[in-house]
Parts: C-alpha cells; sequence; structure tokens
C-alpha cells in the first residue's frame, strides 16, 4: 500500500518539489559562504601562528630583542599599520552573498501554517493505517524506499503541536517516542524535563492518575524545585486519595 | 660592538617593552576569537554536509522523496524553522571581544611617525656601522642574538621613507634589496614594477643615466602601457644622446 499523504496543507507537491531545488540553491550557496569563511580564517590563523612563536622569543628578553634596530622597526610597523589590516581582514563580511540569497529565497518558504499542516497530516495518516509511533519515528514505514529516522526534537515537535490541538492521545504517543529516544542517549536540544512536564499533563488528561503520577515523580527527581510538577503531584495524590474514598464509599452502598 | 640604536623616535626601550607585552596580549585575544570562529564554523559545516547529502538523495526523485510523510514534515520544518536557526548562526558576531580589545589597545599603540623614526634611525645606523645592505635584510648583523629577516615589504618600506626624504643613494640600496628578494622567487604583496619605478628613478636622480635605462627596459618589458616609464625612456635616451653631443664637442675642442 501506498503512504502518499494528500497535502491539503500545501499548494501541491509540484511547488513541494521546487521547494526541494530552492533548499539545494542554499546548500550550494552555504557551502561557498563556508570556502569565503575558512580562506579568511586561514588568513588570520597564519598571521597569528608567526606573530605566536615572535611573541613567545621577544618576551623571554625584550630588551635583547629590541636591541636588534629591525626589531624594533618592525615592531613600530606592526603595531603602526599590520594590526589595521589584520583588524579590517576581521571585520570582513564573509556572510553578505550568503544571507541576501538566503531573504531572497525566504519569499518562497513555507509558513508556520504549512509546518503545523504537514504534522498533522503525518498524525492523520498514522490513524489511517495504525502505524506503531517507533515505525514512523525509525523510519521503518513499508513501501518506503528513503528512510527517514526523526529526532527526538521531530518527535516534541509533532507532540506539541498535537498538545496545542488538545489532542492529548498523540501528544503521549509522541512525547513518549521522545523520551524513549532521549534514554537511549540520543543528544538534543529539548531536555527530559521538559518532555516529562507535556507526558505527564497528556496522560492525566487522558484520566490515568496513577501513570501521570508516576512521571511527575520522574521530572521531580531530576528537577525538584519544578514548580508546576510539585503542585500537580500535591494535586494528583489528592486526586487519587478521592477516587479511592468515592469507590470505597461506592463499594459499601 | 654593540649595535643598540638611541631611540628618539619613541620615548624609552622601556615603553617599548611595554608594547611587547601589549602585543603579546592582542595575540591571546586573537587566537580565542580564531577559536570561537572556528567552532562557529564547524556548526555550520556540520549542518551543511548534512543537508548536502539529504539533498542529493532528494533530488534524485523528488516525488518519491515527499511521499514519505516524515520527509515532507521535515522539509518544512526546515524551511520555516531551522534555516533561520543557522542565519542566527552565521549571523552571529564572534569578532566582538577581540575588536574591542584592539580599539582599547590601539591608544598605546606607535604612530606614522614613529614608524618612520624607527626606520630613520635604521638607516643612519647603516651608516654609521657601514652595514651591507643584504646583511640588515637577511637578519645577520654581528653581536645579534634573534635573527630578524627582513621582507621585501619592509625593504620597500624603508626604501619609501628614503624617497620621501629625497635620500636617494637609501632609496636605492633598499629598492635594490627588494628587487633582488624579489628576483629569488619571494612572495609578496608589492610587486616587481613598482620596485623598478622607483629604483630606476632614484638611479636617474644621482646622474646614472644609463643603469636608470637599463631599469626603465626592464620595467617596461613587464608592463609596455606603464605610462610615467615610456615617458622616461624617452627622455633618459634623449639626455643621453644629449650628453654624448656634449662630450664630443668637448673632445674637438
Amino acid at each position: 500500500k501506498s503512504l502518499s499523504a494528500h497535502y491539503d496543507f500545501y499548494t501541491s507537491i509540484g511547488h513541494m518539489t521546487d521547494l526541494l531545488f530552492t533548499e539545494k540553491d542554499m546548500v550550494t550557496s552555504l557551502k561557498e559562504y563556508i570556502r569565503v569563511e575558512e580562506s579568511k580564517l586561514e588568513q588570520v590563523k597564519r598571521w597569528a601562528n608567526q606573530l605566536d612563536s615572535l611573541s613567545i622569543t621577544a618576551i623571554q628578553d625584550p630588551e635583547g630583542f629590541l636591541g636588534h634596530p629591525v626589531n624594533a622597526f618592525k615592531l613600530m610597523k606592526r603595531l603602526n599599520t599590520e594590526w589595521a589590516v589584520l583588524e579590517t581582514l576581521v571585520l570582513s563580511d564573509t556572510t553578505e552573498a550568503f544571507i541576501s540569497n538566503l531573504t531572497m529565497q525566504r519569499k518562497h518558504f513555507p509558513t508556520e501554517d504549512d509546518q503545523t499542516g504537514a504534522a498533522k497530516a503525518l498524525l492523520r495518516l498514522q490513524d489511517t493505517y495504525h502505524l506503531d509511533t517507533n515505525t514512523i519515528a525509525t523510519g521503518n514505514l513499508p513501501g518506503v524506499t528513503y528512510k527517514s529516522p526523526m529526532t527526538v526534537e521531530d518527535c516534541y515537535e509533532l507532540g506539541k503541536i498535537a498538545y496545542s490541538d488538545s489532542d492529548y492521545y498523540h501528544t503521549e504517543l509522541w512525547m513518549s517516542q521522545s523520551l524513549q529516544q532521549l534514554d537511549q542517549g540520543e543528544e538534543s536540544t529539548i531536555d527530559t524535563v521538559t518532555v516529562l512536564d507535556y507526558l505527564s499533563y497528556a496522560i492525566y488528561q487522558q484520566g490515568e492518575l496513577e501513570r501521570a503520577l508516576e512521571f511527575t515523580k520522574r521530572l521531580l527527581s531530576l528537577d525538584s524545585e519544578h514548580q508546576r510538577a510539585r503542585g500537580n503531584l500535591k494535586y494528583f495524590e489528592f486526586q487519587m486519595l478521592q477516587q479511592r474514598s468515592d469507590e470505597e464509599e461506592a463499594a459499601q452502598k
């Protein structure tokens, strides 16, 4: 079976294809910036290394060093002229071509809405084909040639989009996936505490107090000062007590 | 014998010693800039390389690639979010600490006059001790521990300072030295034509028409459109004819 989604969030697949070529051009432009910046840095390093070894020698015996009239002249020349040339080199702008290219291309870039749309299309697809979250995240989808593993951040992003739609079912699925990948040691800018915060709340919203409490405790073990988690801990415990007494009451009737 | 010059051009040798330490601090500050800039560039390169290989794959079969819903989502995410993060990184200013340090220290730097003064002290020393230009330039001065070879540019600088003092004797010495080092293949920002221009003029000013003509011809063999040299060629040839007829006239009397 084919997994092609209907991309109602973006004008057409043709338009998206254009974006792939735009991105390729941007990468070329970026690599040119890297080349220019590396060659600038190479020049600066050569000067720094030369001066570094000269400096080490000079400072061991300053008066002896300056007794050489050529050294005295060259010191004057460096400080009066050459450091200014180096300053101009250091301040030379290597970013201009790339940045102006990016600014121009950005007009055609997708928006926040397009990004959200693509995320929601992915969530719908997951439901339609009953796909396991981990299968999607590792890129092991059936009938797909290009494996595209999702990062912790990608999964977190999906979870957050579901969350802002009050879709706690998918929030739980994708925050769990983020947490699993973090637990497996994946490096990320997303931290475990933030993921646990969303996860415990999504689980609480689905009525599973005990599991919500479990994740809240794990959060507090990482950050004992977390204000909302401390509040939630007390609230979840209170709710559970309440539930138990309700149940006991019902049993006694 | 000691070669220590009297540095009337700069307050004291103590002050010059301070400058050596200032320069050492500037090198440290420069190396810190290099470190920060390299780590920034490393991050940019990592992103560029990842995207480069992804791009190559994607473009081989755009529709197949975009048929994978995770690829479509990640493309939206990159274009809407990640390129902007990269832009911020590219535009982040790594020069600030070094430049503000340099600007602060520059107040204590020697001036153009100090540089000229040091050059003239060197020329006086050359006369006093009857030192050969090549000996000074290669750093083989007697009684000196730190060899400090002079570059083409250093020699050219000395020649120019002598020239602006109408001191054509030292102009010739130091422009000849520049030329010799260029002829030996030293890389320089100074070009042979410019050196030959000064050199032939300095020689002409000392009355040696034939040698001046020789260097002018060499200049024109490198740059046949050089206006001043073309004028000089005619003028020197005319002067030489004139001289010869004067001599013949004197002989006939």
